[in-house]
């Protein structure tokens, strides 16, 4: 479980890394290099892929954060974990439940699922 | 999302067939010839694998009977929906939430996680 915890808590540091230096290794921690990333609305290959998704995230949302929901669970190669995403203190506006392909301790594959979205994308 | 629907149908009505000459024909409308099931108690293979699954959670909760909870969602060509187990009209001891991957609207790769076990196993 701590280790399931360590790579959710990557995931999400990559995802509130707004610096792009530090962003980048973020997502070299948290990702492999031929990682995907798959959800209804965006999608995005390897680490170049991924820091552009995160990249156009902050610039619609500039100021949100993303925090890990609960706890990750998992079995075999595959983990489970939820977050959300909006501004310090207030209700969050998105939540999203992710499931991913661990390889060697990185994400390989994520697969997330709106849990919650704006009212006017609903 | 009618689609969707249709094929988490499918899944839950396979669970719940009793007799196996039903019960297979239920698992062929619902699962593709190659497909897999994994959750972190379980896995099967095929037809016959899933089968073995499907009778083996019969005899271990005789009576009890899958639901399918809330409504399912999706996009490309992946599933998410959530289902609890349990006896006729009383709380259900079991709940998982399934991401499936979709090949020509029968599941070709389903990936369960626990959402609720009873008490001795949690």
């Amino acid at each position: 479980m701590a280790e399931l915890k360590k790579i959710a808590d990557a995931y999400i540091a990559a995802w509130n890394a707004v610096d792009p230096a530090e962003r980048a290794t973020r997502i070299a921690a948290a990702f492999t290099e031929t990682a995907s990333y798959r959800d209804p609305l965006m999608a995005g290959d390897g680490h170049d892929g991924i820091a552009a998704l995160i990249a156009g995230v902050q610039e619609r949302f500039p100021g949100f954060r993303f925090t890990l929901k609960g706890e990750p669970d998992g079995f075999a190669e595959m983990i489970r974990f939820s977050w959300s995403l909006g501004p310090d203190g207030e209700e969050a506006p998105v939540e999203e439940t992710d499931i991913c392909v661990i390889e060697d301790g990185r994400l390989a594959r994520v697969t997330g699922f709106l849990d919650k979205v704006p009212a006017q994308q609903a």
